[in-house]
């Protein structure tokens, strides 16, 4: 993990490009050091020396008297790695590049950011750029940016890898009562990546959730692993641009960055414990409830309104993000009901009517929140004639510092609720203007809360009776023969070398051998022309189910050899596949998608003819992959109440499926050579498991 | 159509129960009155006279000297029945009751209000409410309502069947830059329904969107039909609550009302053309567009940005909408590159970069909203060091008044776009903080626009060549047996009564019947014990398939007849059903689910025994259902991939799918006591089709 303190921490900057004159990014800079409130030393740099903003300017940073934590490089980018050259040459650990006309401008750019980033390794210099608005940490306070807003202090960290939205953001912050510990503009990430800089605010007392606008991600070779560590100390939520196939298109040709499909990067976020949002006003509401609120313990939530209808609404999206109404018990519903009048609702959402006064929801309060069961609780107020904003807001807080459990309040409506917004959001509670956000924010904090609980065992890689010798032996064959594509009797041997159960498939030459193959695998067996060439087996006559003896088998080789010369007579076919016939069971799916960036993603679901139809898939990342992860795979798709016996059929065999998904992850991982893999159907039965038609290509 | 124009313009209005005492809802409504600037007279009625407010008050509404327009009523509701029939004596026409304890507050309740109803009838009195928190008329200008304060003037009418709720979006819309036409407080809807108030405010020249808050939707025999022409003159959106069970059970405890299920709102609400919405946000998102834009012409958009990621986010959520991303020719490709500078993006999302001054969004503005393929815009600015938010908006709003063609900003930040927003909006132009809201709101346009080419045909009332009579003696045999479920061969033969395509299946009492009908249907046929008492007829012996000769139907009659006697010696079977054995084809299901609400709503899909697993179902509902519908219906499930042929396979005889939609439609309308049919499955051939399983029960 790289050590970044000091690039938030600095007790001293030099701003290399620092300029008098105002508008310009060197002049920007160094005024928002200095006006923004940086206590520590600062050092402008500048070809003419003199003095820059009262400070003392210096012609090179080789002339800076003393020690130099953090620089913030500014000058054209045909000079920049001259000067981070002469940076690392005095020791420099910590720098921002903030000039662009690097790898987003083109080929000559790239080659300039290649050399940037060599300068980096070469001097051990942590960069962040090129192409960075700046840094800031309101903590420090360090504004070392050149957005002309400081973001207010607060405890959420905010990385974004487009400088315009970021300075968006900080502009539309200023009045959503969000605040920020950092923000950093990652810029073309030459140096330091986003993964490095979550590893870093995850250890970061002042930040406690981390909010990400990403466009890319950095290649990591073990990106769940690496990122699991860091998401499950700290909420990470992303939103990652290009999801769409025309906006992915959009993206590389704005970023220049080739991108692993959204599929991928989904099944990669949610592996790891990254809470994927969809908008940018998702971003922010659930940045919002994990920077003031606690964690809840369960996902048991009460609801208290003055509108029966916006109750109504709660419980509307609860449903729909498996949220769980609390129950109260008799003692505690008399109780409500003598609270809330015979008019109101004691039952959960808890109605205390348009006319509440303050105390009714104080009480109310109290009894909710010192309900055992109640893990999270949304207040809801509309500002009816008789509604007390500011006092409702005074008792919440009260009230909430009783106890160790979030609470949301939704204040509906505008002018209303401004000072009591400000005072809840200052007290720990966060508030939306609509119930469904709410409801949305807490969805993400219990499941946050939940990631504790999972478990993690790296089963694929204790996986150690495989063969891989003999897989490598059957590739080199392919590969010699000048095919891509594996004969059905080679995938077998590969799927026999890895312990996945599959329909015994043998290569015979002769019609003798085939009898042989056959007798040996017990009838009744089918036949098959052995051939990457002929794709339309069956329709020429190559292909010959139901074989019940040795003398059938024999004489179907010929006939089948025949029906081959005659339909393509410039094809000398491999010989001829015997494949034991076997008992029809559940079909499912096991496949593999190697995914440019994160490797091989293992497919699970419903078999057979219509897969693509029916679209009964669900996917999980090779690599990293967890039995609980392989089991929740396997319970996201419809095929798996089959596989438990449905309607009263006996249940399948369950677990020769995990086996098949662990050892095809194990298989593709070891095997980077294999581009295509699909095993369609396997016959799952009520023991056992048998693959029917394995199709592997390199 | 009710006139409800003297309600929202009333000359002169009464308020029984006006009060002096501030703070009474009697006297809030008086000073709303006065205070918010309604110009006509002003009639307060107290039985102590004098004055209430500056105004002369009238012991009783029969003193009242000139005509009264609007009466509205705050006495408590044990002596509002006397006031209504008083009005109604006198001869008024319109009356917002504001006065609850009502149905809400239970039986006794109920009582007063089915009088209230009542009474309205009798005196043809329009009566909105009770329990309403009033109505406001932001053009007139008139606030009949106790809401503290009166909604900015605007475009947009508002419906809300909560109080609170529209109390809080008053407050809210202050800030939001929304403004209103009407609002109206629905209450507990015993006289006027929100249906007569859509149709009137679709006729209202004040109003150009209509959203509504709604918990129940109010009967009306043939909704579809009536809100369709409603909902194509004027966009309607609708936010209905209770959309999930547990909402819907609170809904109700809430309401008091019995709700159809949702399903059946959603699937009314699609066919008529309302768009319904799931959060509060979303209701003003959408109502704000199409309040300030025109309506595009087509679904081609264009993005211009000054930050490269919110085009790409943009562009994502453009693919998730539907809405089409334009291709400019090359000459426009040119002339944008020229306009958008090297390093700019000239291909659509159009990156005008962090940097654009003014004249380059002016520029690419006027040649992308002159490029006639586009049909709407989305402008995008960030607030970069550079960007000068005031003159983009100036820009955007020259440019836009030279085209008819909605556009929608997006202004990413808060304070910086103040100024613009405010001039934005008022010069027609939606503004977001987002961009995926401005896509939400567009894709709602573009829908909206769309609705004008649908084609409604009445297929299901223009049938003629079905046998009611047929239908009605087969139920009134099911009946008078004591019977509610109809044995196969009854099914049958409504379904032959109703030209619905099945295997024939009758009733034999003898095993030489059984060998007639066997003979007349042609062989192979199946024997199936008759009796709607045994349930798994298969286990006990009670099915034999495959039977091919005379001969072997008598013997399988016999031993049919013993095998059900052998397991239930107590059941006295009905016979032995024949029925034609038929090859197989592709399976699809039709059946119907009659909603309380709505009726009979028709189900298609993907058939067979795992039905309920593949979820492969979509729903019409038969009242007013037209061809088009049906179409859809079809083309939204996976089936109707294979029945137009699958990978190669022969396409299916689609017609046949759509009569037996149509037909079951058909039968279940005309006959409101089937409770309860399935057809599963329909074979559907390449010619014809084959109902081989029907169920029918009373």
């Amino acid at each position: 993990m790289k050590d970044l303190n000091k690039m938030f921490k600095p007790e001293s900057v030099a701003v290399i490009g620092a300029s008098n004159t105002p508008g310009k990014v060197g002049y920007i800079i160094v005024d928002n050091l200095i006006n923004d409130g940086f206590e520590g030393e600062i050092y402008p740099v500048n070809p003419k020396g003199g003095e820059i903003l009262g400070k003392t300017a210096y012609p090179n940073i080789k002339d800076v008297p003393g020690k130099v934590d953090l620089v913030i490089i500014t000058i054209p980018s045909p000079f920049v790695n001259t000067a981070v050259k002469e940076c690392g040459e005095v020791g420099i650990e910590n720098m921002v590049v903030i000039t662009a006309g690097f790898k987003e401008v083109g080929e000559e750019g790239a080659k300039l950011e290649a050399e940037l980033t060599a300068l980096g390794e070469e001097y051990g210099i942590n960069i962040i750029g090129p192409n960075s608005l700046g840094i800031t940490d309101s903590h420090t306070p360090l504004n070392g940016s050149f957005s002309q807003m400081m973001p207010p202090t607060g405890n959420m960290a905010f990385i974004s890898q487009s400088g315009a939205m970021m300075v968006a953001i900080i502009d539309w912050s200023v009045t959503s009562g969000i605040g920020f510990s950092k923000v950093i503009s990652l810029g073309n990430k030459a140096g330091v990546s986003e993964i490095e800089l979550l590893q870093y605010l995850a250890e970061d007392d002042e930040t406690n959730v981390i909010i990400c606008y990403l466009e890319s991600i950095s290649d990591d070779d073990d990106f769940v692993r690496t990122m699991r560590e860091t998401a499950h100390k700290k909420p990470i939520i992303v939103l990652k641009s290009g999801s769409s196939s025309a906006g992915a298109a959009a993206a590389s040709s704005h970023t220049g960055a080739l991108a692993g499909s959204d599929l991928a990067f989904d099944t990669a976020f949610h592996q790891s414990g990254i809470m994927r949002v969809e908008t940018m006003a998702e971003l922010f509401d659930l940045g919002l409830a994990f920077s003031k609120a606690p964690l809840p313990k369960g996902d048991n939530v009460a609801i208290i309104t003055n509108a029966g209808g916006g109750g109504v609404l709660t419980v509307d999206a609860m449903e729909k993000a498996g949220l769980n109404l609390v129950q109260f018990d008799e003692e505690t519903t008399a109780k409500l009901k003598e609270c809330v009048t015979e008019e109101g609702s004691a039952k959960n959402p808890i109605d205390v009517l348009g006319d509440a006064p303050v105390i009714r929801y104080k009480e109310s309060l109290e009894l909710v929140l010192g309900y055992d069961d109640v893990d999270s609780l949304i207040v809801m107020v509309c500002p009816t004639a008789s509604a007390d904003p500011d006092g409702i807001a005074e008792a919440i807080i009260e009230e909430k510092n009783k106890f160790d459990k979030p609470v949301i309040v939704v204040n509906m409506g505008g002018p209303s609720f401004e000072d009591a917004n400000d005072a809840l959001r200052e007290n720990g509670i966060p508030t939306y203007v609509f119930p469904e956000t709410a409801v949305t924010a807490l969805e993400a904090m219990v499941k946050f809360a939940r990631l504790e609980e999972r478990e993690y065992d790296d089963v694929i890689e204790k996986i150690d009776d495989v063969d891989k010798d003999a897989v490598k032996a059957i590739f080199d064959k392919v590969k010699a023969d000048g095919r891509d594509t594996l004969l059905g009797s080679e995938a077998y041997a590969v799927a026999e070398a890895y312990g996945i159960s599959a329909a015994p498939i043998k290569l015979s030459t002769s019609a003798d051998e085939a009898a042989e193959l056959a007798e040996e695998m017990e009838f009744p067996v089918v036949l098959k022309i052995a051939s990457d060439k002929i794709l339309h087996k069956s329709d020429i006559g190559g292909v010959k189910v139901g074989i019940s003896s040795a003398e059938e088998a024999k004489a179907t080789y010929e006939e089948i050899i025949a029906n081959a010369k005659a339909a393509h007579p410039d094809i000398v076919p491999d010989g001829v596949e015997v494949q034991k016939m076997m008992d029809s069971g559940e079909e499912v799916i096991v496949g593999m998608i190697r995914d440019k960036q994160f490797g091989p993603m293992i497919a699970f679901g419903m078999g057979g003819i219509y897969v693509n139809l029916i679209e009964d898939v669900s996917f999980n990342l090779a690599k990293g992959m967890s039995s609980q992860e392989i089991e929740e795979q396997i319970a996201s798709t419809k095929v798996s109440k089959l596989l438990e016996g449905y309607r009263g059929e006996a249940p399948c065999d369950v677990e020769e499926v995990k086996e098949a998904i662990k050892r095809v992850a194990r298989l593709t991982l070891d095997f980077p050579e294999i581009s295509e893999l699909d095993i369609n159907p396997i016959f799952v039965y009520e023991e056992g498991s048998s693959a029917l038609d394995i199709k592997i290509k390199l």
